[in-house]
């Protein structure tokens, strides 16, 4: 028999035509999206003025279980995708675990993440609507990037609020999104209402992610021409990612391999329901039936400790509620928390999924033990990992090591969401053995989830 | 028929499983190495407490073409190899060229350059040797992570002298070296004889990759059970670095298409002795006659301004003298001077090559040119390029442009080297227009090449 590649590639050819829309084979669907006012469910009208006609649309879309990637989306996608699914043989070889581990490589592209498979969505859909100018919001600044690659493509002029101590960490970050002609404001800024009364409220505060989203938006609403585009948590941004595990189911049948575990890990949501929605189908309808993993950092930890009901998605309350998993809008994890995943909630349909019991597991770790798989991946595999996709190479090594004391031969499968090189820093406190681990008290989450709308 | 992909990719049983040794195929041979007090040409043990055993044996092979290589390597290589040769239909459609532009992307995994290719070889035979410890020299750091990559798979200690300038410039290029195992120095350091000196003679002075070469050759070779590594300006280095010329020849077969222009930026040669070294054997035995271009700095121009003649290949004297375009071993680039490509010399076989004229021109391009090409290249292309891989991007651009006034269909193939994630300084400088161009003076350069030794 031959041996299966290091890296299984599919030609550009079988890149997918459609993106997968899990909402339609959900056991139940979704909570509808409430205006942040009216309290009342949202129609596509209320959602136009913030973003583009189309993005509104597959926001609200159920029915539809496939969606057409338009020819120009396909085109960019071609100079970068479709990316390896990775056979980690040396990592296995350094484990000795019996387990076949694979993981979906997305960060072999400039943005550094699979952020840019949204991106330039949504960046198309704003040209073709005539849209001028869009905003939007960063932490760590995988998706500013991305979406500066994006607008930068397509000629959009676009405005990124970069939460402010995240702008002053990682000034390369700001540096190439603004190569790629986009400009940065530190968030919160002085230019919105909500910024103002933030920066009021919070002197001398380092934003927050709910924060930036709020001036985004409020931007977004109040300039002609001028659009919002969200780099996770959304229904569009899950449904761009599921080309991430379109072409992997593509590349396990090409190789006879199907996953038994599925891990990916958990922000907002975009990576994680990417990879795992096609398998969900399988699941769903009965073709196979995977074991799928969230991993959320111990100081952010929304699945395992969040509460499943309504939450506004920004801390300005100028953004509709969802009903998800939430730690409140007012939560904002540790500050000696590396990286991304530090988003209070988590999109609506993983959050239905995993109330469902279709999403099996949710899992917190700590970013210490995170780090450690950071760097032992590093060496083994060659490839300096983000600290968000190491939550998932945690997770993988744990479960590759019980492979191990058991004897099973289990097909591993994760995502690898992106590379680490704007993290250095992260990983030199870690080197440095100055890394802190955080887990927040029951009475810290519970300030958090006061936060939350008290719905009638 | 069948559009030619975007991307081009051998399989992996594809890669190939010998280096090239141009240097067998040459009209001429190269003049011997020199050891530096006598003067004579060396033999292979005056090489052997520098380098390797099988690696001093590879710099002193002018017999056989083909070097085999070894397995472990090229399964080292498929976790990042083949490497993509990538149409850039984007660029074309952009400058409206009928040309058709290929590059041959080596930045695709973290060390972020085509540096790896050498470095997996050069710790794999430092390894089976049972060399405990490698040191080496670093300048704008591409080598030095490339190299503590590979120490840290095989296990090897690596001390990596880091130019002093490059190490407060660029932390973070510090921090995935450390993160991989490998401690750093910045140079001149007071832990060798070079560097006290150096710091005596110069005060305050910020290094150069002279220097750390010296420094690092003084710790290897006083130091038991050490070696030293050398990322560029080698027989053995350009051998290694074949493996991108062998895979775009092949990948270039697969679409029957051949190139008529083949650019390379050209600092100590690897890169463009490894692209070039398997369609010069073409031109060399009458098969094909492709266009070659060499590209330096205007700030640091050995082929175009320097002196064809034996000089020591660092500053403090130590290693052996070769016979090469030389700006003279005490020249230092202005400190404006951007990324690598900053040595003072060029590989042998490469000089003599361009002695021959069979590398057709070198050409010398000013850095806010080549930073006007890797901005523009980055948005159409969707990749952020080293400034080094930028001057042939900007040397590609400019004969694709002319193909453009003439009508011509040019096949035009470049080296696309590395990223620039950590260079995001210098992108930020040229951003802000504070960039500046530098080109030495006649005085300037007769300065420098006073510092070439006298030859009886």
């Amino acid at each position: 028999m031959k041996q299966i590649p290091y890296k299984i590639y599919l030609s550009e050819d079988e890149i997918p035509h459609y993106w997968y829309n899990v909402r339609t084979e959900m056991k139940e669907d979704i909570a509808p999206l409430l205006h942040p006012e009216t309290k009342k469910p949202i129609t596509l009208s209320d959602l136009e003025p913030i973003f583009c006609h189309e993005l509104a649309k597959q926001e609200m879309n159920a029915t539809d279980a496939y969606i057409e990637i338009p020819e120009e989306v396909r085109n960019f996608y071609k100079m970068y995708r479709p990316s390896p699914l990775v056979r980690a043989y040396c990592l296995e070889k350094a484990l000795g675990t019996p387990a076949h581990i694979y993981y979906k490589y997305e960060g072999g592209n400039t943005s550094g993440s699979h952020k840019l498979n949204s991106a330039i969505a949504q960046a198309y859909y704003a040209k073709e609507q005539g849209i001028k100018a869009l905003t939007t919001e960063t932490g760590a600044g995988q998706w500013g990037t991305a979406l500066a690659m994006a607008c930068g493509y397509f000629g959009i002029d676009l405005k990124v609020f970069m939460v402010k101590c995240s702008c002053e960490q990682k000034p390369f970050r700001r540096g190439v999104i603004e190569t790629y002609g986009a400009s940065v404001t530190p968030s919160p800024s002085m230019e919105t209402a909500v910024g103002r009364k933030i920066n009021e409220m919070y002197p001398g505060n380092t934003g927050s992610l709910g924060t930036a989203i709020s001036e985004a938006v409020e931007v977004a609403t109040t300039t002609p021409n001028t659009r919002y585009a969200l780099g996770s948590v959304m229904n569009q941004v899950l449904l761009h990612q599921t080309i991430i595990g379109l072409e992997a189911g593509k590349a396990f049948e090409k190789i006879g391999e199907y996953p038994d575990i599925i891990i990916g890990c958990a922000g907002g949501g975009s990576n994680l329901g990417g990879l795992m929605a096609p398998f969900i189908s399988d699941k769903l309808n009965g073709r196979r039936n995977p074991y799928f993993i969230a991993v959320e950092p111990s100081s952010c930890p929304s699945m395992t400790r969040g509460k499943f009901a309504y939450d506004f998605c920004d801390t300005g309350h100028v953004t509709p509620l969802a009903k998800m998993y939430s730690l409140g809008n007012g939560y904002i994890p540790s500050s000696s928390h590396a990286g991304g995943l530090r988003y209070h909630g988590m999109n609506s349909v993983l959050s239905q999924l995993y109330h469902d019991g279709t999403l099996d597991e949710a899992r917190s770790v700590k970013q210490t033990e995170v780090f450690e798989a950071a760097t032992y991946f590093a060496k083994v595999e060659g490839i300096l990992p983000a600290p968000e996709s190491s939550h998932a190479i945690r997770v993988a090594i744990d479960e590759a090591l019980k492979c191990k004391e058991t004897g099973e031969e289990k097909v591993i499968l994760f995502g690898l969401t992106g590379t680490g090189y704007f993290d250095m820093t992260a990983y030199m406190n870690y080197n440095a053995g100055k890394m802190e681990d955080y887990v927040p008290t029951d009475e810290e989450l519970q300030k958090g989830i006061a936060t939350m709308p008290k719905m009638d």
